[in-house]
């Protein structure tokens, strides 16, 4: 197997031991219960040694789940300018990761997630966690809302993703990324800060 | 491998060998141009024995997908009625298929779909032939802006079977059935009916 950088095998095999164990962590327990003290206990090193290789809680998160992109660094483009605006430029960055190179990893993620219910855990503590939280929390709608708004979003989003790069159902699998964002952004608008039914 | 009918073991030998025919040719070339003489051929059978064991193309096709439901059954109710409610009917239906014991024929499916590029064709003529086209001959619309139309409506569907039954996104996955169509319908009405982007 190709390394991916140049380290030392030892430390690669501590690396993989603490993204094993990461997954594990996420999976059972979810990310806000996961912690690094018990991920790094179950990888045998010490807790400062899994901050020094991934950085934060966050940055692990997605190393375990082998993220393409990090939801934290795309989103606040997103987020800035007019709420009335977050659906369509949700849509437009959605696509252009999907559309691009990283959009491989998107699909053996999908892949994964539909038929084993570990990887189905941690894409869903990556829906909410790492995508859905940092959108939600910008929104002046009722908190308690929030969840069913999310999960609506997820629903049009990776339903877009399936038919785009999965099945490929024309025309929506090689229509014009703009095409999609103003016909798709008016939804995930509603679902974000729409009435929702009581 | 238990038998599903009581016909004789050599009944189901040419039943197996048409059902394989056909998911090749349905997969290859497509619904319409599949012919049930040409899946007869490849199966070494006479095509009046491929309509005696299977009936209509659109009912040998829908026993190669292992279909456990018959669109064609269904859609009527759909489609009975205001054109403005077209929208929640079928999100309607569509959760009553998927939250029955169907669902699980669903998923099957959907795990086949992503995991193998012949099954993805397949249920991309299922999802066009056996659903969209229904619909979507009904509709009081340009005939010329259907295809986009099916597939953004195929986007938000296919979305809600894979949070509420595969990734089990809550507060979709245990969601009311009523409230997902109340929350949901107004967008496949909007792709079905509404005002697209030139």
């Amino acid at each position: 197997m190709a390394r991916r950088t140049g380290r030392r095998p030892g430390n690669q095999d501590t690396r993989q031991a603490i993204l094993d164990a990461a997954r594990e962590a996420f999976s059972e327990r979810g990310f806000d219960a996961a912690s690094i003290r018990a991920i790094a206990g179950t990888a045998g090193v010490d807790p400062a040694l899994v901050h020094h290789y991934f950085g934060s809680k966050d940055q692990l998160f997605l190393a375990a789940m082998n993220s393409p992109v990090d939801p934290g660094e795309l989103l606040p483009k997103v987020l800035a300018g007019d709420q009335d605006g977050i659906g369509e430029r949700l849509v437009r960055t959605f696509l252009g990761v999907w559309d691009s190179p990283a959009g491989n990893a998107g699909v053996a993620l999908l892949r994964s997630a539909v038929s084993n219910e570990w990887t189905a855990r941690l894409l869903r503590e990556f829906i909410t966690t790492q995508v859905l939280r940092r959108v939600l929390d910008q929104l002046d709608v009722e908190r308690t809302e929030l969840p069913l708004r999310g999960s609506l979003v997820a629903t049009q989003l990776i339903g877009l993703a399936m038919m785009r790069h999965v099945v490929r159902l024309e025309p929506v699998a090689s229509a014009d990324p703009e095409t999609l964002v103003a016909a798709i952004g008016p939804t995930v608008q509603r679902y974000l800060t729409g009435p929702l039914p009581s």
